[in-house]
């Protein structure tokens, strides 16, 4: 490889990871999951946009052919594999025993209603889909139907948590769902792939085949279980942590992604499974999960997902009939096979109706499983795009239709209230009535208030009774007329402030509270929010050393994180 | 990429991940550094071995050419890339500042002093050593003396710890020595990569590459230094957490190493800065270094390093003149050149030979050293071979080496002396003395001692004064004549038995110690150890939940590690 080649190299990932990060960070900002500005990212830099627009830049980084080319797509092949190793270490067998019931209804009836539907369409509504690469009819539909039931657990994961659903009753319905049906998906695809595998020459006849992933998911699944979960502490016990294990389980993966690619199907699918063997053992630690799952999650995903749209022209395949088709088609086969199933099982309507739109969520599992297909020759571009598209759409819709549903409301963080100009590094007051005064100004700083009001109403609020919680924090507060939003100001007082407190302590962290006359909840839930993000002592002394709103804003991030 | 393709890149990335780790860790068990262990996983596998007695398995696995080669080597640029930027965050530039005097003139004649033998050997003793590939003689011998001169933090500082004198005043001045060498290390041989470079025809002027080397180095410990100091604070305070950052850090690694590569010295040099720019700043968090340091160490290090004997056949190119001769030299050059600096700058004659001797490691920075050079044509398979085998002899020789000199001994760890048959995980007896003769019996089944003599010399010794620590620990312990090495035994007692402590907590841990009667510091180092290993509350309940000796070593081994 020439030192051309590697500049190449080395440029192209810088750019793919830099702007895969930066979309994803601006989709989150607006509510919407990361993989969305990832896949943008790959847009911006593929044919469609900067291929247009620069095409030799494009044809320089990007370039498919040559040892770059050849580099980063076995680069996207590792990557995807292990992004399947975490997707399945993220399985949680038992919990799906323990749901028993519902969640085998809610999985069963929303992987076979979606596939029945898909593979119907596909069969009997010619020229509905258009099937450009001329495969076998039959095995087309296979596909499609596959490509319509399948979920994505992280997405679904994700949703529930940004909803303060994801422990709750219907939160472990669920997710327990999402655990069968990826694991049922993944299977039936694997067996899909084999079926298409075979029309394209493949080596093992394809009875062989099916065999094999059968054997295989089962012996995982059993043995393969088992084992690991004996050889894990043995391997802790006797070589180097954490390397050793981070090798086992690296290895592992490795080796069943290379049998299952070597059967026909491919090494996603053996990546799947050792981690769903390997991430089920409780003697796999929760610092090499966190390992193995960040640097997979911002190095090796952003890389593959950033890929994706580098080789499809996504406006020149934008088929707006075919994508409205998919897209509807998807979403009433997993809302209605899914919230059937829960209604069966016992669940009310409006909590079926809301597992339905869970489970809605396609995610990163539809796009790679698109990928494949594109790649395989099952699916022309225009299907994929339409397939990408659809996922999007789904993951974005599932977690504003549930909330709408369910009436919920999106957890609150008094951080989000709290702006650069509220917070106060050094408290200048020497008694409580002077600091409310000081937290006024920085609030009315912040959100135009009308200080004199505000004091006087937190004021009379701390005289009722003092708002001094223990270990050294206060939450002065009061309502406001008049005010469209919650409003907080953070001071840190070194010396301490007395505030009453139950334990005596003196208040080294103030926080004050501004919230609408109206808004019931929001002073409960931000008053309940400080105390959770102070719970910690060592985040107290943390808190005392910082020195300006941006350390705070990152401390409190990387605490709620840790 | 075919299916073929993805198969046997899978196959040989766990073969290569496997054996290295195997082979690693049975290098650590007999008291080596793991990278001897990964190279020789590369040996066994490539020509020197497998290809001899299998050259259809090694051809099928590691083909230099194809599609698969290809990947190899891009990953393998990328694998070393991203080392460098671990070994760069371990660089910690205040800590030079700190130690000043004695650091500097240790690390400057450690560097001019080998760097001068090299250079002067390589051009004036003919003959010598081989200028196999014909590059100009003067680049030659600035190449050689560059290799003479560098110096690999990672393994010293494991070194040092191994002997426990990291820690210590020599440890301190040893590592910002070695800090300093390998900055000025690196500096310098991306300014002969560049020479060299010029001579293959490079695009730059030479003059334009040093110009930009410095330029290069200098922004990043000076402008880039200071801009990601400010930088990070605000990546952790808006971009998701810990995604932001390690993007961040990625991102600049890889944008730094293609410039590097751009200017016509190697990749690894920008990654090598960018990790000392970053890693320099405190608002890199302790849990991003060690995901990335984590990953990195063990995925793609052992990678790297696996594959560099895949390429060359070492026992074919094993010439033992010019091995000696590289490794006598070596050896000379840099334990005198490190043991005179300190020397002039004040230390003791035989705290100057312990330094000479830790900074004379070369480790995995000479090795990659050298793979760059034979792949940029500089030096021939022969000077390669000499080189891997000088790196690896002197970090080997550095550890015993300055035990000898100053007379240190490991530091002692009970767990070392506690065997798998004297472990009790549930206890049968009631009271003390009972719960010391099922101790002594335990050891008695690991270690053959006399029962009787035993038990009576540790009732007596607890009738003497109780050994019950605070915290619920409990230690009796014992001398015996005639006892060759200490013997642990451990207990678990979940009701607790009374040892007297001082904090009138019952005993759930209770660990049997026999030490031999003329090794007085034993019983002092283990008791010291025990301590130290159950002071955290959490380890202590966690320890009561284990319930097999795989599971206790387990268990001490990841919470000495966390």
């Amino acid at each position: 490889m020439s030192a051309a080649d590697v500049t190449a190299i080395l440029l192209s990932l810088g750019v793919l990871l830099a702007s895969a990060r930066i979309l994803g960070e601006l989709a989150r900002r607006v509510g919407q999951p990361a993989i969305l500005g990832e896949i943008l990212a790959g847009l911006l830099l593929g044919p469609t946009v900067l291929g247009k627009f620069a095409p030799e830049v494009g044809a320089y980084l990007f370039a498919p052919s040559g040892s770059p080319g050849i580099f980063r797509s076995g680069l996207n092949q590792l990557s995807v594999t292990l992004f399947l190793l975490v997707a399945g270490m993220e399985i949680d067998l038992s919990a799906v025993w323990r749901q028993g019931r519902t969640a085998i209804a809610v999985s069963l009836s929303g992987i076979v209603i979606p596939f029945a539907i898909g593979f119907l369409i596909a069969l009997y509504v010619p020229g509905a889909l258009d099937n450009e690469r001329g495969i076998a009819q039959h095995h087309f539909a296979l596909f499609f139907a596959t490509a319509l039931s399948i979920s994505a657990l992280p997405v679904i994961a994700k949703t529930l948590m940004d909803i303060n659903l994801f422990r709750t009753d219907l939160g472990v319905i669920v997710i327990s769902a999402a655990i069968c049906e990826d694991l049922i998906g993944w299977i039936v695809f694997a067996i899909v792939l084999g079926l298409i595998g075979k029309d394209q020459g493949h080596t093992l006849p394809i009875g062989e085949t099916i065999t094999w992933v059968v054997v295989f998911a089962v012996g995982m699944l059993t043995i393969g279980r088992g084992l690991f979960h004996r050889v894990l502490p043995w391997v802790q016990a006797y070589a180097s942590w954490p390397g050793g294990v981070l090798g086992f389980v690296l290895t592992v993966t490795l080796f069943s992604a290379a049998f299952t690619e070597w059967i026909g199907v491919h090494a996603i699918f053996g990546a799947f499974m050792a981690g769903v063997a390997l991430g089920d053992s409780p003697h796999l630690r929760e610092r090499t999960r966190t390992t193995i799952e960040q640097f997979v999650s911002f190095f090796f995903a952003p890389l593959f997902f950033a890929s994706l749209a580098l080789k499809v022209d996504f406006i020149a395949n934008f088929d707006l009939a075919l994508v409205a088709l998919v897209l509807v088609v998807a979403c009433i086969g997993k809302v209605i096979g899914c919230g059937l199933g829960a209604r069966l099982a016992g669940s009310p309507w409006r909590q079926s109706w809301a597992i339905g739109c869970a489970m809605n969520s396609r995610g990163a599992m539809e796009i790679i499983l698109g990928t494949l297909a594109l790649q395989y020759g099952v699916i022309g571009e225009r299907l994929f795009v339409a397939l990408v598209i659809m996922a999007l759409v789904t993951s974005m819709l599932s977690g504003p239709l549930i909330q709408r549903i369910l009436k919920r409301k999106k957890q609150r963080r008094f951080a989000d209230h709290l702006g650069a100009k509220a917070f106060v590094a050094r408290l200048r007051s020497a008694d409580r009535f002077e600091a409310i005064r000081e937290l006024v100004v920085a609030a009315a700083a912040q959100a135009g208030i009308d200080v004199e009001a505000a004091t006087m109403a937190v004021s009379d609020r701390e005289r009722q009774m003092a708002t001094g919680l223990s270990n050294g924090i206060a939450v002065p507060h009061g309502r406001l007329a008049g005010l469209q939003a919650p409003v907080a100001a953070d001071e840190l007082a070194r010396a301490g402030i007395d505030f009453d407190s139950p334990d005596g302590a003196p208040a080294r962290i103030i926080i004050l509270l501004l919230t609408p006359v109206d808004d019931d909840g929001a002073q409960l839930d931000l008053l309940a929010d400080i105390a959770r993000a102070f719970a910690d002592p060592n985040m107290r002394e943390l808190v005392m050393q910082v020195t300006s709103y941006t350390e705070f804003r990152a401390l409190l991030k990387a605490e709620r994180a840790a």
